[in-house]
């Protein structure tokens, strides 16, 4: 039975019941995960073609509600917690991430101001100081939770803008004779989520200089150094720098300490893009390939890509948080305190209210411990490489990039660049509509290149070779042996 | 025990009986949710100094996690859900919206694409179709779900710039001769998250122009018209007009109408600020103060403000959504697909991934009806009236504002400025140090105003009459009777 006509919410008893409900149906969610297809099989619109046009009038059912979820939302969920999800970075939830949302949710607090959210406020700072020591980073960083790496990286670069221009933030950008173009450079192996900052930010798509790569696909830091130079000469203003350790379509790693040398020279913010790889350095043996970014001005971590913490939880360090606050408080009078000596989370970006993000990264680190985390990285790194030999070994595979991390980038070979991206894409095609596994795919000097990322705290040495062996029987069908 | 050397997520065995576990107690808490005091009553530091200065080494058992969120993490709760939350905007969680976030982080889709998270992609255009439909706006609305009403404003200012000046993506905004600077106007009275949209967005804070409000704090039409007038004159490009209905300090609803013509008039995007009383236009008898917004290029509401929806979800509503596309959409390779006929989240704003937000507003939706809905906030607004007058018939208060929704706006009286702002602030600082309640302020005409918002699914008459008694005690108290 529905609520309609009664006021207040669900009786405790309706909330116990359900709630246990729920809990069994997840439960069974996560014992059957390997029986779902990887990727939805579902029909555009299949969604909305099974619900009604409008909202009911009188309150539901829950169990109604629940038997929804299970006919029409199940289906139609892209499983990334299947250990056969490769595709893009393989990402996943823990069971204690779960937990940690459900105590969120509940006491739906907004960390805006200290007091409207002590708890939130200060494990904040408790975890990302775990997390910093944990990554091998001085204690100088400091951090802050935003949601996604797109907006902890906008807010990095608005901390450089503000740094170079500290008019900007009164005066804005147009109009002004004595405001220089900006320029922020990056990779030609940048995430796309830069653009978007800059187009944000004002700085126009043509602020942003792609460097060019080698053909390990890093950044060349002559080619960094090369480019500021022109463009000083030509009266543009370079505000940052962002070298990536862990590109996204290679997991390619530009080559920080120079790029820190450039920046100190020219003064200009490093911003470290580790949004993926970042979770790594807590493995000791491969801290060399995070050498120099302890030299940035800020640094972006997702600890919901590899870290087992439900998504959304992005960090970004900061050695000195007060730029972020210079570029972003603003205290109205609603909000003012006499909490004088007290952080408040509303002065460091955008967003005035805050969810409780750090309880899931609590909670994850407090369960796994560092060994734990240590391990199941470690692991995915160990099953990358394996993955990675049997491509070299095989005589119709080979590597296009090195595997430094958990991802490998591999392709079919063929006769010609269009016969191998035909083959290439015809594999992909058959392995995510089999709904066996998700892989993905990035291109690289014109190929199609097939990319198999490692990841989901559920994926052992058996997924990897089903996941070849899918791969072998689709080559060979795609080929018409 | 904890899960050092092991692979792998918790037993599923174990995720069931913690399950039920937590289950159990948010019962518990939500049963005892009175007992609790409403500000947290910890020093600063609390939670930091009772953790750990690094994070274990081995993980831990779940059991010593689930005793400190007991004895560290809830007493630094502030409880948002307590009907004796009337601070800032009183908003609250409903148990079928923490249910939701408990699918939500279980299947931990990323909504970049419709392929990685079909249910996610479609259910919000589900839900967004059945509020805007319930808040009687027009077919032509189409909506996307953010985080915050920061975020959803900014990108709203985003295509208004994008409109205006369609280089601005690629070339910028600075060092452009043929660049006017922008203008946004606002009234006074404007919510501070639109400050920070238009430092964000390089037009600077400067761009705000914040026009004169009547004695009912709204924006006076004619002062709006003479300042784009004059701004026009003066070489400035005005792109923005934002009308609140329902402004923060004291929900005063600006002509949203006059305002409508005068943008029209000169083609400028109208973005109506709707954050807190959007909830309020599903009441039949309150759409007259929604009048002309319509006729807006783009509107802000936020279900997790006044909707029982948990933190967070704002929507932004578009006239035409494809001038969020315009400012936004990017497709690098790695996200490229062959689905062109579906919906893709990641082309309508800066974050890529977005969480399955939409399952909780569906939740509420269906629990409670339309009618359920309806009945909790034509209450919430019926007590708040009740309140303003028991304000206005006592000799000791004034109500300092009218009351549309269901804020009210008062003080104490005292003989001067000084001292009646002496005397509110201390009646403020007595009942929200006693627990009992937690009641904000805002500043009006130099005054310190006292502001009660009721907007918890939990409030009840008896909450209303317990903060008038202890309001009473307080002043009393303060003034040494």
């Amino acid at each position: 039975m529905g609520q309609t006509n009664q006021f207040g919410d669900m009786p405790v008893d309706d909330f116990r019941r359900y709630g246990y409900e729920i809990v069994d149906r997840l439960a069974e969610y996560f014992e059957r995960i390997e029986g779902f297809p990887v990727l939805s099989q579902v029909e555009p619109d299949s969604v909305k073609s099974a619900l009604p046009a409008a909202a009911p009038e009188h309150g539901e059912s829950f169990d109604a509600v629940l038997d929804d979820v299970d006919d029409i939302i199940l289906p139609a969920v892209t499983h990334w917690n299947h250990p056969n999800f490769h595709g893009l970075f393989s990402t996943s939830t823990s069971s204690v991430g779960v937990f940690a949302e459900m105590f969120a949710a509940a006491f739906d607090m907004k960390a805006m101001l200290w007091r409207t959210a002590p708890a939130s406020t200060e494990l904040e700072d408790v975890v990302l100081d775990w997390l910093r020591q944990m990554t091998g980073l001085p204690e100088v960083f400091e951090g802050v939770i935003y949601d996604t790496a797109s907006v902890s990286t906008m807010h990095a670069i608005a901390a450089a803008r503000e740094r170079a221009d500290p008019s900007s933030r009164k005066l804005g950008l147009s109009g002004r004779k004595d405001a220089p173009q900006m320029r922020v450079y990056v990779s030609e192996h940048v995430h796309s989520s830069i653009d978007k900052s800059v187009i944000t930010l004002g700085l126009g798509l043509e602020s942003l200089r792609k460097i060019a790569t080698n053909d390990r696909f890093e950044m060349i830091a002559e080619k960094l150094e090369e480019a500021i130079a022109e463009d000083v000469v030509a009266g543009f203003l370079p505000i940052c720098v962002i070298p990536t350790i862990g590109t996204t379509s290679t997991t390619s790693i530009d080559p920080v300490a120079e790029v820190a040398d450039i920046c100190e020279k020219h003064r200009i913010w490093m911003h470290v893009d580790a949004a993926y790889a970042g979770s790594a350095a807590i493995l000791p043996e491969l801290q060399p390939l995070f050498d120099g970014w302890e030299r940035a001005d800020s640094i972006v971590m997702n600890p919901h890509k590899w870290f087992f913490t439900p998504f959304d939880l992005s960090v970004l360090y900061c050695r000195d948080l007060d730029d972020l606050k210079k570029a972003f408080s603003l205290v109205p009078e609603y909000l003012k305190t006499d909490d004088a000596a007290v952080k408040n989370g509303m002065d460091y970006g955008i967003q005035l209210g805050r969810r409780f993000r750090s309880l899931k990264l609590w909670f994850v680190m407090r369960y796994f411990g560092r060994e734990g985390l240590i391990g199941r990285i470690r692991e995915h790194c160990r099953l990358a490489r394996l993955f990675a030999s049997w491509v070299s070994e095989s005589s119709d595979w080979e590597l296009a990039a090195p595997v430094p991390f958990a991802l490998v980038c591999f392709r079919a070979k063929a006769a010609d660049v269009d016969s191998a991206n035909a083959l290439n894409e015809e594999i992909m095609r058959r392995i995510n509509s089999s709904g066996k596994a998700y892989i993905s795919h990035t291109k690289l000097n014109g190929l199609i290149t097939l990319r198999i990322s490692v990841g989901s705290i559920r994926v052992e040495e058996r997924h990897i070779e089903k996941v070849w062996r899918l791969l072998n029987e689709d080559l060979a069908a795609a080929r018409g042996d």
